[in-house]
């Protein structure tokens, strides 16, 4: 591929808090990329879009309740503002579908993605539903809005953007690549505080190291994400099958 | 309770990117909540407890492989300078416990917190163990580092730290709270795009919306996530037995 500029991946943050970005995806190996033009960020301030000088953009639920609902018309026209170049829109909620590593993958291959961070109780459903807006999770778990929940979500997606990770990096032994959690790792000094690394490490003997690390990942896996292990056994069975 | 300072919620965070934080932990409820002395936050750089004047806090793998793995006598080090006031230390990893909003009300029930963000491939897990780290995931992804899960973990508890949602917002109706994702929400307008804010909730029949709320949480719940609809129908089993 021709490096144009059409082809850096493009992350559009719709957000009542914009100062937020870049924040840390400003730092580290995430803001390096961004700094070579890997991708870009915009970070749009839906206040903007608000049509009264008190620049509010939400009012009471409807129905009643507590909390305030982000409204609609704002909301679709901080969307609307933003050039889609097909990218998939999405809003962060506790409601969505959880994130996993297999939609990082397709996000990372796309042409990046527009995300809209929800504040308050959250966005009136008209606009998810109008703007076909597919809903992300990042956990079981409620945040005072959806900036940090972006954030996780992109730099998920960046680091796997070609040229990101060095060369001395990899992301293929990683946890959920294989489908496992990755197996212990250690490093220098050999004993340290009475502990030491486990000998099969020291040996050399590469095929033999693999072997430990395998099971060591399968066992840490079954015994905390039985979910993700029954997983792993059904795909080696089918492979069994082939 | 008096309101003394050792009653303030204490966030230790353990980094290489110490000027991550507070990061958007510095604005909205979160950072007014911090201005107030709810909580208070500690950035401690494990670059500090590098012996050598190149500050490298990092080795290679014994047994090979890719990446760099965080050296176990420098991490304890960083974590032996913290005093722990019996705070919890959690590393944050993809290997670890998924976080739950029960963790996170348990956590922001405790006097605080300990965070070690991770870089690199990851900490030698002898430090893992002799420091009793506990490994918590926010999701089935793999970041950079640890350090937007930690911005993560610490958002979650902080708004629920008393003080922090004011008198108009609760989190009782949020998903999880109830075992459900949350409701659709609606809001003026009442048309908008030609699209109706749904009848039952503009009827002023409290219990006629109360009932609707609960089916859509249910549908929604059962055809997003059959794992917490499963989950919440066997505790109305309980119930119903009891």
């Amino acid at each position: 591929m021709s490096e144009t500029n059409s082809q850096i991946w493009q992350a559009s943050v719709l957000t009542l808090f914009p100062d937020a970005f870049p924040g840390i995806l400003g730092q580290s190996i995430i803001g390096t990329a961004r700094d070579k033009g890997i991708w870009s960020l915009e970070s749009v301030d839906i206040r903007d879009f608000a049509p009264n000088k008190h620049r509010n953009v939400d009012d009471t639920p409807a129905g009643g309740g507590p909390g305030m609902v982000i409204k609609p018309d704002i909301a679709a026209a901080a969307i609307d503002s933003v050039a889609s170049l097909d990218r998939p829109l999405i809003y962060m909620t506790p409601r969505g579908k959880p994130l996993t590593q297999k939609r990082v993958h397709e996000l990372s291959e796309g042409p990046g993605v527009i995300v809209f961070c929800g504040r308050f109780e959250g966005l009136d459903e008209r606009v998810i539903t109008a703007r076909n807006m597919e809903e992300i999770s990042i956990g079981d778990f409620v945040l005072a809005g959806g900036e940090i929940a972006a954030q996780a979500m992109l730099e998920a997606c960046i680091r796997l953007l070609p040229g990101v990770l060095g060369a001395a990096a990899s992301a293929e032994q990683e946890s959920f690549e294989t489908g496992l959690l990755e197996h212990p790792l250690y490093t220098r000094p050999r004993e340290w505080e009475g502990l030491e690394i486990p000998e099969v490490l020291l040996s050399g003997d590469h095929k033999k190291i693999a072997q430990w690390q395998l099971t060591q990942a399968q066992k840490i896996t079954k015994a905390r994400r039985p979910d993700l292990y029954d997983a792993y056994k059904a795909k080696g069975d089918d492979h069994e099958h082939d």
